[in-house]
């Protein structure tokens, strides 16, 4: 189906039906992303202030057959959110629908429009004595949308869930224009197919929500963070396994951190404060947030002492003050900048089996090795199966030298998850870098199953073409 | 779209494709369902031993254009096992694909194929030291695949989730007769639409699950259960949140009982140990599921203590011992039955949101009141909003004098529903018996994007006809 470029003409036949001030140019922010390798290009950036504007816009947009890409935060690691070719887009930003509609701490559910701030988000269901689970490096720029749009993942998914598993209801338009109210705070309703379920992580392809209502969490009674060396990965999915039978959900994050990212720390970022001398070679960072009754830092102890004799731990730090939990935490946090700066020949976005992550650790650097000589920082979810497994130059190499083999490598990373039964992309989504990949790894019953989806509810392909799907 | 029977002449060619004796004529029990209110037709039985035998079913019957209706365990309340009318079906019973597959306690997995009844799922997960928390009246006889068609409920929903919260993947057979090979164990996998989910729920009409990954829990260290007389509904909740304020997730299962089911069950079950020699107008029965280092006891205590304090509770039982425990919830689990034994004029099966929860009950009664002189029995799942909303003829009357103002009952208590925010199914489904319902109360635009969907899956409109949507 051919798309035709949002024009002036286009642009004023739109203006008629939204307020004033509702359309302009894109700012070059709008066209770029967080890695720099996709520039998209300048249409028409709209900015409604309710899901009626937002109605109008895909109105007019499927009658025109003009391609809308709906814009969060801009902080999407896979290209979902520009457009480099093809007939130029509306880019519809939901920044102006920002608010947070209401707070039922009683009802743990919190509703927000879809242009709200992560960190917003968070900091109202705080402010009612309820905790918003989704914590992700963007959070201070990310939208609720984008983070809806990709499933967003995060440090406490263990705990907690998806930005999936965290959605009560939604708000949405459909590509046509019309309007669903899903928008429920009900923590059951089997009344027909799950519509939020398929909008949740479709990228921006089928529908743009513009408000959701979120599940919230009562906060834990107490939290307690410590950093613990383990011999190997192994020996931290036992060590999550032990601190699960003590505690169950209590443990909130479980990342795994390698001995190779806290040297890139203190290579790039010499200013953090390290916790050893000498980086050990995997250590993993625990949250626990817990009951009433449990004492942190008994708890952390006792699961240090029992990891001791078990052979799972080698040395630990409890942090004894919330400032330095926030210590251990900024180590964690710091990890993709100091990556940015080292610079990375591929980084992957992969899960595993949990059984299977540490044969994938052992196996994926000695079949790296026959394409280079790299140095590889593994770290992430463990507790989730969700490792980033960033491939680098030897030190002092420039990632240039690599350039002949970065398709390969990611092709080694990705036939090796795949072998194991794992996913190309755990929480980052497919957007527009990972689409072939998707169809190369991804099974066919299923994508066919999408292409009917996707037809079916977006039959101008109006909504993120080239995302997800190559639909072309 | 017209639908042919599933003749002798269809069975002679599917019978070519299949292993000898899969196929036969349906016995009575295949036709029925709990609540007598729908007689199936009799077409032809399937029994399928594997994902390509039920394969070779979809094919040949889309080819045909025969009816399918996937036949789980028989045990669901809306009427979706069971085609009344129209031509004659293939009823497709997936119970010799029983098998649990494999379980992975190190990863908290437990892959089954959708005939495994419930309980052996259960029991499976607790041998290998986990919990598969999904748990219901019917669990000695319903199957996974019904549980993940209906998106089942059930008592630990509050900290556990419905049967989708509990499913990681897939395996499922398309109405074409392609199978989809979803079947991962990954916990986060963001590699296209949530097919997944679109499946869950859907009743038997997108495609017919043959095997799934299921996530277990950790047991919890110890287990704690109370029966706490509360002086009302609002003070039921608010007991709630002070439990999660005290453990959090630890409350695993928080289920109202009033005192009409009390006396219900005194009324025809006089051998049930009873609590109170005159039942409280409210109860509250409580489940907490601790991590190490909490007795549960002193929990119990500390929160009804508190509860006390706050004219939360008034009186409470803690259970002593497994056995006392036991008694409890046999009170619990014995009040469907008693409603069976009293008869209802009509049932509900509802969610609010909590907030509204008390609300409803004190406006129901009241609206009904100018309908008849009603016994109501209203319990369930109040940490989910969830209430099963019976209505009774009073003492001594036959339920038939109100066979008049039955559908005027039902109505009006799915409009109160309805104009409070809440499902006219919170658990169980649509099926046939609420597909009118559906149609009144849904959200147009989700109905017509639905249709799209199914239109898009299922073109030829094979899969349980009449179930869920009204397609003719």
């Amino acid at each position: 189906m051919t798309l035709n470029s949002a024009d002036a003409l286009f642009a004023d036949r739109l203006a008629q039906r939204l307020p004033p001030d509702s359309l302009r140019a894109p700012e070059p922010r709008y066209l770029a992303e967080p890695r720099d390798r996709v520039q998209g290009q300048a249409g028409i950036l709209a900015l409604p202030r309710s899901a009626q504007d937002v109605s109008a816009i895909l109105d007019e947009a499927s009658r025109a057959r003009v391609p809308v890409v709906p814009y969060g935060g801009g902080t999407g690691l896979v290209g979902g959110q520009v457009m480099p070719d093809g007939p130029l887009p509306l880019v519809l930003s939901l920044e102006r629908m920002a608010a947070i509609r209401a707070v039922y701490p009683e009802e743990n559910v919190l509703v927000a429009e879809a242009g709200a701030i992560l960190a917003d988000v968070q900091a109202a269901a705080r402010e009612a004595g309820r905790l918003y689970p989704l914590s992700l490096a963007s959070e201070g720029s990310c939208r609720i949308g984008g983070t809806l749009g990709s499933n967003a993942g995060g440090v406490n998914v263990l705990r907690y869930g998806t930005a999936r598993e965290l959605c009560l209801g939604l708000e949405a338009v459909l590509p046509d224009g019309r309007i669903w109210n899903g928008l429920t705070r009900l923590r059951k309703d089997n009344t027909g197919y799950d519509l939020r379920d398929l909008l949740i992580g479709s990228e921006g392809t089928l529908g743009v929500i513009t408000a959701a209502a979120l599940k919230l969490a009562p906060l834990p009674a107490a939290m307690g963070t410590a950093l613990i060396v383990v011999p190997s990965p192994e020996a931290a999915l036992a060590l999550l396994a032990l601190a699960r039978a003590m505690v169950g959900e209590a443990v909130s994050a479980f990342e795994l951190i390698s001995g190779m990212g806290l040297h890139f720390l203190a290579e790039t970022l010499p200013d953090l404060r390290q916790p050893w001398p000498a980086p050990p070679e995997w250590c993993v960072l625990v949250d626990l947030g817990l009951p009433r009754g449990l004492d942190p830092a008994e708890v952390l102890e006792d699961l240090f002492g029992e990891a001791l004799e078990q052979g799972l731990a080698s040395d630990g730090l409890i942090a004894q003050s919330q400032a330095q939990a926030m210590d251990f935490w900024n180590l964690r946090e710091h990890i993709p900048e100091a990556n940015r700066r080292i610079g990375s020949v591929s980084s992957h976005d992969i899960s595993l089996p949990l059984g299977a992550v540490p044969d994938f650790i052992a196996a994926a650097p000695q079949a790296l090795a026959r394409l280079g000589a790299f140095r590889i920082n593994c770290f992430g979810h463990l507790g989730d199966g969700n490792l980033h497994y960033n491939v680098f130059p030897a030190q002092g190499v420039a990632r240039g030298v690599h350039d002949g083999v970065r398709d390969e490598v990611r092709r080694l990373v990705y036939d090796l998850v795949h072998r194991m039964g794992g996913s190309i992309s755990a929480e980052h989504g497919i957007g527009r870098d990972k689409v072939n990949d998707l169809e190369r790894y991804g099974d066919p019953v299923k994508l066919a199953a999408m292409r009917s989806i996707k037809a079916a509810l977006d039959p101008q392909g109006i909504l993120n073409p080239g995302a997800v799907l190559d639909t072309g």
